[in-house]
């Protein structure tokens, strides 16, 4: 397990989700800003870009005013980390392929070891030298980088670590993932991501990522989406919610629309899920459109609603049928009363 | 491996994509209508719900003009069963939960068999009969009821079978498609999906279809969304795509955007996408915001541009840099011309 400013990742932790600043690091105020509205979003780790100095300076700024803990993601120049975690760096991420000698590894290691400040090792599948490539191939590559650096740092008396295996393609995430976790003796916690996911990042990211967390593997995620980071983070929590990782707040169960609807499916589900956003405790919410799947289908919902043939619907509360509404007015504002009213019991 | 209406389903083939229309399937003009949107969306093989006699009726003319196979989806009834394979439909899917008893199955059996039309067990999580669930639990009471249904039609020398197994949560659906796969002498080709998967549709499919698909299971799938069904086709290819079972046409390999980035990555990735969608040859294009992962990380794509920080573009092509242009204007034509360049060789 390693505390990333006091948020724990790995041993057994809940999994956390994690996204990146897309501002100007340079710029303090508008980081925080984004960092502000990230962590409404749900976002419980973040990381900022420190591509120079006056990056690594404003770090300071930005720490300081951080309601989460603030990742610096640094390239080629050691002394970018050091200065980061000078600077109050929750983490640094370092990539094994582009920090140069031992001995610049070294003077970034004592720096975080001096704060207590873990290091990711972000190996990505773009930059594994050539030559372990061509002899290991993409995967077995990967995790000798990865493995090599980790050992560096644990010969130096630094154990604080964790790692990530990113590929641009999911089946060779999945499987360096799979390969790192099964390794003898490998006992880092894992940060999980699909990179350059490009415009379908969403369905790379849920199936990669999903498919290790269905398999235990992983214990930090990020969603990487060519979209703003907000989205980074909404599709993290959907996506271990999904895999049953984190019951909270209002779960809809929907069924796909066919042409035994009585009501409109899409439309109910989307205003039911807005209605009901700011609801915590967990409660399953089953928007049917018929008898068919209906009632039998919603039977493990905490409430629901299966559409009548006069576009009327049936109430559920715990598998049993509250009352018709024959209004298709009154769904929505029953189903919401109705909600509220579990969500207050406790 | 099973043929519906021509197109193969298991024994290795390729997956194919489904969706359901959502049209009343009594009117066939609009029914027809939607499924060939899906045709042109890349839907392989469509089902429409038969809820009456009166869409029985209507299969004739839909199954006459439809350009991809149709399903018919039979719920209670048995004789709309047999009545739909003499209409043209070119599978069959009943629910072993309501179908009722062995003779009705077998009217339908007769119905398939006489036609060479393939049946589909579909299991739904929710219409598991209450004292097997209770039994066995929900994985292995799906399990046995599509095992049991389909006992029953082999026993009737019928075998032109496939299953599906699925519940509404992303865990249960994987377990019980894992527990079907590995059952001793199961043979079946399986369509995998979620189903009632609410507002995070494609989050759940992706993460518990994709999850099946990496490990080699699933011959056929649908992507259920509360969405139109067209939304359920592109999720689909998508995630072929992505667990890297279909390669067709340009794919964008973009980095997440960070503080890094000399150029709109978002926008341009969409750019790209969009004007090159009518390609089928498989071609990767990169879409790099800097040079920190651009270059390395592009490097198997076909085609990449890296963005410079005054807010050109290097051009890369396999590997090799071509030109750096000044101009970001220049960077979009650029891209096409060099892909539709690549396209054009074979």
């Amino acid at each position: 397990m390693i505390s990333v400013g006091g948020v724990p990742v790995g041993g057994g932790n809940p999994v956390t989700v994690q996204s990146m600043c897309d501002t100007d690091t340079r710029d303090a105020a508008a980081t925080v800003a984004q960092i502000r509205a990230l962590c409404q979003a749900g976002c419980d780790i973040v990381r900022v870009a420190v591509p120079d100095t006056d990056a690594a300076a404003a770090l300071a700024a930005i720490t300081e005013s951080s309601p989460i803990p603030v990742v610096a993601d640094i390239h080629f120049d050691y002394r970018l980390a050091v200065l980061s975690a000078e600077n109050g760096a929750a983490k640094i991420r370092i990539n094994p392929g582009n920090i140069g000698s031992r001995e610049k590894v070294r003077e970034v290691v004592k720096a975080c070891a001096e704060r207590k400040i873990p290091i990711r090792i972000g190996v990505n599948g773009g930059s594994v030298n050539r030559s372990l490539l061509a002899k290991a191939g993409l995967r077995e590559g990967m995790l000798r980088s990865g493995l090599e650096q980790a050992a560096m740092l644990t010969d130096m008396g630094f154990t604080d670590i964790c790692l990530s295996f990113k590929a641009s393609n999911v089946p060779d995430t999945v499987a360096v993932n799979r390969l790192a976790a099964t390794s003898p003796g490998f006992c880092f916690p894992l940060h999980l991501g699909v990179t350059e996911t490009g415009t379908n990042g969403l369905v790379k990211s849920a199936a990669g990522i999903g498919a290790l967390l269905l398999d235990g593997i992983g214990d930090t995620i990020r969603v990487s989406l060519t979209a703003p980071p907000a989205e980074e983070v909404k599709a993290g929590i959907a996506l271990l919610k999904a895999v049953g990782l984190r019951k909270e707040g209002v779960e809809i169960v929907s069924c796909p629309t066919c042409a035994r609807r009585g009501i409109d499916v899409i439309m109910l589900a989307r205003e039911v899920e807005a209605a009901l956003s700011d609801i915590k405790k967990p409660l399953k919410v089953a928007v049917m459109g018929c008898s068919v799947n209906g009632p039998g289908e919603a039977r493990d919902a905490d409430l629901g609603v299966a559409g009548t043939p006069d576009g009327g619907g049936v109430l559920f509360r715990n598998g049993e049928a509250l009352r018709t509404l024959r209004d298709p007015a009154d769904i929505l504002p029953a189903l919401i009363r109705e909600a509220r009213a579990l969500a207050e019991d406790s």
